[in-house]
């Protein structure tokens, strides 16, 4: 059963190409730095947006025009999406996914059922697997649409969800494991609050570390040795969710204990809702050794919700691909779209469209980057704006061998500073500009 | 030399009052819990905006009407506005200031004959107090408004701007022990970035700790046992200041092995540019032990900078004082109005209704937080939300007796959820006016 | 059939009642300038957050608990939930609705079977108002919903939308005059733009202003006598709506000959999300004669979404019924409750509840609002600050007798100007405060 | 007295210079459309950020080191300025300049003597553009830094500062007029309110208009025929600018009607604090005949005030190019640098390089706008999306030949409705993309 045949595997055309069903930037083979682009950018398709969205939004209902979606039994339903999912990722190349549970078998009366249900729906993933060698990235668990997560899922008041959400992310990772997936990720989704006046921050704050503990505990148990990630949001669904931004999540990593265990997964959208940019939330993340995988989409900084556009901004995309590309790429991560078409790119053609875009976006992204960390040139400059560290009165400072009296005492004793550089901030972007458009 | 003999000392009127130079619901001795309403708001006047503010913003010029300031002798000027400060105080009976080491006196060509002036300032500071059994808050120091920390100051990638910003808080916590004070602030005002096109990050942290490292050693020198504080602000000066938000500074005490010796000042008006509510910050700091003290003023949720303005906000200072009565009270913290007369508010006596506009806003918002804690309102309706974790499988999560197998075989084995109850947050917001305007 | 009998109609029982389904502020009958309170406030039901919100966002599911919803045929449940709106309007007093088409009855397969349906749910919500004497306020048509909406209604690129569009207001004109509505609202829904790269922006505003012609003169055939409104809104669902806000509406009606036919309905979340305040929005309409009615809500400012909440802020009733009362109290338009129950309020008593806490909020209100009026604090100060145009120069300058040479002249005849006052914005805000809480 | 001489005249020398000193994209005598780029572009010089920019923000002190602001003698200074500002503007090959009566002659005891210091200076001034053929793109008064436009200045509360600020705009299109400028911009400044608890909107914006008026006839009567414009802003200094954006702007016009007097000068940042784009602003202003000049500079979209910066996004250039394009070109109006270098960039030599960087990135913008003008693809795309409206019910539509009975007898005789085309927003953001980076 095939839903694109009449468009061909999606080729590397160059530039120029007028084709809507080409790549313009991304040459999958291409060598950068001795490896071909796609294993520098490991591109996965998001299961949910890409399969499962409606094109809903709060003041409208679907739009999306999905003739797969015609077929009524809903197990039916999800095995037919299945494998659109991987006709898709065929006809463009990529090599990765990322699923929640519920994306890929609908729910059940009971959770015995539900879980018979997904079983038998992961079976057809792993032979779609097997068939195309695609990999899994990550899996994750829907612990947020389901009314019984309305006040939380491990955040919750009521215990029972607390343990019916330990009893769904138990069989999450049993299916992630199964599927071989190289990470797990916790969303917070309703681990948040809606107003203080009702919640007591603390315990909740503790029983999800507890149940990040307990996840843990049972991937040790089951042997899975895939990479755990948090990501990071600020609000949306919540007013206030507990996993804000980087600096927030690591903060509670060390705090409990998790550090060890967890990684980040970083969204481009996300990060601008916490009124940060997203290289600020990346190099956060990767100095202190967290940086692990990254959803990349675009928000849209006059909106104030989660747009999770297609990533189309190359500057963008090239600040992203310049923090991976610095911290050696990546090793267990990928880069994830979690992004939707537009509710008005409606047609299943428009899934093509968009991915392409998002691909040719970041493959133009890591061309510019690659040439940038090649030349040195941001890291020349750092070197010189910082060298007074690397010496001297710097030198005693970044070692630890003066304090406030030695530090006084070399003032006093000096006449004047040495002066101050300036920043250079425009001649910085106006080079990025340069390595941009050539 | 006087100033305001033209108005007696505020005194409590009540709220019927027609006086604009009289409290209507500060009244300093009024018994709370035990307490002098006083002792529960340990009011601060901050020497900066109320003395030194000129009433410039980034498009005008000084505005604000100070016959003082016409002496033209900046060191005379100087310790007539220390006298200005302890007038203000008596007459609006605040038992609290802090300031900047620059506030108080002008800088000079050197940093040695700075501090010569400095301490010549101090002294009159230091006899001002024993006449008015008037008390240091917190000390700080600036290190922000000279140009010489165009690019920071401990994260300066200047080696010499870090030493000189060393010299300058070793003096700032000298005078801060000469007068008592019972804490020091660090503000981080330039330590942050314009661009990361040219920081390096990891360096600049490193080093911020380095910077507050060395300050902790310096104070065990000198004896100085007062309270170390950070108070985070998102932004502003620099696009993105280190200390953006609560759980940032925590993160950042704990992964350089500052937590013990380190506090938070958190002020309202920086919650909110960081997207968060004041009772957020004030709650995340206090479930950690890390709330210490408070900057009361308010910000427009409308406007994307900090306004500083007099706290008018009933209900917000209801909330705020609800938590500092949750947590016990102010121990060395206290409530500063980190807050500027609007520039249209120019005349002398403004600066008496302002604070009196602060006091009384938030003298309100002690009573009712105190009628609410003492109800227990909030509190007994949260025992009841969460009481599933005192029984049961509940207990037994927070006690880390059962794991993902457990909870899944609890779950498997019952045929429905204990039901989700209501987050009665309109009813909650409600009981809040109730109590609010009685 | 009712739903309510648990609960008995709502009464006052001022502010000390602990009764959470009493009024404590609300006394319909109180004489407020010689007219009952409930003739200030002209409180309206929203049928479709009340009736027809199901608790989904973006990221979850249907929450809320109505055992009235089981009914599974959609023309039977559409009568029932009509009953449940007029019991809960007259448990709450409310004596005004409102409605959009598609709220009150469910589409069906073609235009004309939807007609057929709604007029027999028309009819059942005709005898409901004719037994209780309930009015409807407004009415209005759903045309964002269904998917034909995509691009827009009356700005849709397919002229065939603006077809259906007007048969679709063709027929909601139709049953707001048969139901006596005192007026209609046009809210844009999805007449904005996503993107400028494709829209045609001047044919979309003049095809906008052409259908609202359409609509006056459909209405004066049909001899409908009730007020158009135009309901502004910034952003959401689309990007730009083209009603951002109450200037641009001004604008825009002005510009296509439409202000004679058409006033404003203006809702406090859209005021804010056009980062403008509720009463700016009130005072520009009500300036120009385009104040008609009001959408009683409030947003989270720290959000930046539309959130729809119930007013719980007494402070920004306050000054919304003090725009209300400065232009002599509605005429056509009233308080309508735009707001839901939070999606944890699922229960069916916390419609009542939040209903309550709204209408006690803007009783409260109106109560301060209406002493400040009394007072006249604001407008004595209001007069004496513009004091110097009614006089010498000021009056010559508001009379339109000099110009730039007088003025000039003036200036350099004079050695020094008139000084300036200050703003006095703390002193204003703390008389506020003393109204308020007393 | 030259300050550059260590730096020859800024050359193209194409986008592979690694000179700093250099044009990569600006090639000024590049002809598009047969107009030499640098007439597409007629970029102009802001005198108040480039020669009066001290570095100042509201943290911290001056930090722009200036060797010619070492003069003491104001005037002498200001002459200085003089042939810094035309040595930079022959450096840049830059053709027009922009200033406020302010920045180029210091405010002295009295308006005679300003006046009298502002003649010496423009008389400097016309030398040099005597000398240079440079041009003056438009004159403006600064009715803001001053404290006596603390409450406003044409909607000062004050009579006696609308006259001063009418004496003042009299003296500033004077010496407009004697210059030759080819407009005149009204930027509101503090035209504005802080509060509506002290504000009579209604006054101020009458008088506001009324000042207009006064402007245009003084105009008249000196012969003064260049363009009036207006500057939107929606905030800072205060909370609420009059002018808020194009819309607002336009709606008071024409209610003033001052429509036929005054087109807009758009900002950037000042789009985007109106939380609008850039190419909304000019498509609105443009389809309503009201665009006129452009401030060319960038804001931060995750900051929340004024950041004035050099524009350096390409993208962001290429929409504004486009629209210029779109609208033929223009007249009497320019791109002007209303940007600043930013604090740490202090040094003279920062000034050429932030210029060159903004010239640069409308260089480019211009060409890849002027690829997709010829290339017609946005408005190929266009006119195939609405074409509905070109022919049947459309066509009747659009020249008002139906209404809604009409309409909905059309919908009623049909079985479906031509089906809605999908937006193809990714698609079209790709294309931008191939144009820009090739």
């Amino acid at each position: 059963m095939h839903f694109y045949d009449h468009i061909p595997k999606i080729q590397y055309e160059g530039s120029k190409s007028l084709n809507p069903f080409a790549f313009k930037y991304y040459d999958p083979k291409e060598m950068i730095f001795g490896k071909p682009m796609k294993d520098h950018l490991k591109f996965s398709l998001a299961y949910w947006h890409t399969l499962t969205g409606e094109g809903i939004d709060p003041f409208g209902k679907a739009t999306m025009e999905r003739e797969w979606d015609t077929i009524t039994d809903p197990i039916e339903r999800a095995k037919v999406r299945v494998k659109v999912a991987f006709e898709l990722m065929e006809k463009l190349g990529m090599e990765y996914f990322c699923f929640h549970d519920r994306d890929i078998a609908p729910e059940q009366e009971t959770l015995a059922e539900t879980n018979r249900v997904l079983d038998e729906i992961v079976a057809v993933i792993e032979q779609e697997m097997k068939r195309t060698q695609i990999k899994l990235l990550w899996g994750t668990a829907n612990l947020f649409a389901n009314k019984r997560f309305v006040n939380g899922a491990s955040t919750s008041p009521n215990a029972d969800v607390f343990a019916y959400s330990a009893a769904q992310v138990k069989k999450a990772l049993e299916i992630t494991h199964r599927l071989n997936g190289a990470g797990y990720v916790f969303w917070g989704g309703r681990e948040g609050y809606e107003t203080l006046l009702n919640t007591d921050m603390k315990l909740e704050l503790d029983n999800f570390a507890r149940f990040l503990h307990m996840a843990v505990d049972y991937a040790k148990e089951i042997g899975f040795l895939g990479q755990f990630y948090i990501e990071p949001k600020p609000k949306e669904p919540t007013k206030h969710q507990y996993d804000f931004d980087s600096a927030t999540v690591i903060s509670f990593l060390h705090q409990y204990g998790l550090d060890k265990d967890f990684k980040l997964n970083i969204e481009t959208n996300h990060a601008t809702l916490a009124t940060h940019t997203m290289n600020h939330e990346l190099r956060l993340a990767a100095d202190n050794g967290f940086l692990g995988s990254i959803d990349a989409n675009q928000g849209d900084l006059l909106l104030g919700w989660d747009t999770d556009q297609f990533p189309t901004s190359i500057v963008d995309a090239t600040l992203v691909m310049y923090e991976v590309l610095r911290m050696g790429g990546f090793t267990t991560g990928g880069l994830n779209f979690d992004a939707k078409v537009r509710r008005a790119s409606f047609t299943k053609d428009d899934l093509l469209i968009a991915h392409i875009a998002g691909m040719d976006t970041y493959a133009a992204g890591l061309r510019i980057a690659a040439k940038l960390w090649k030349d040195q040139v941001l890291e020349t400059n750092l070197k010189q704006r910082y060298r007074s560290y690397t010496q001297g009165i710097g030198k005693d400072i970044v070692e630890n061998k003066v304090g406030f009296k030695e530090l006084s005492a070399y003032v006093m004793n000096k006449n004047t500073l040495e002066p101050n550089e300036p920043g250079k901030q425009e001649w910085l972007e106006s080079i990025i500009n340069q390595y941009m458009i050539g």
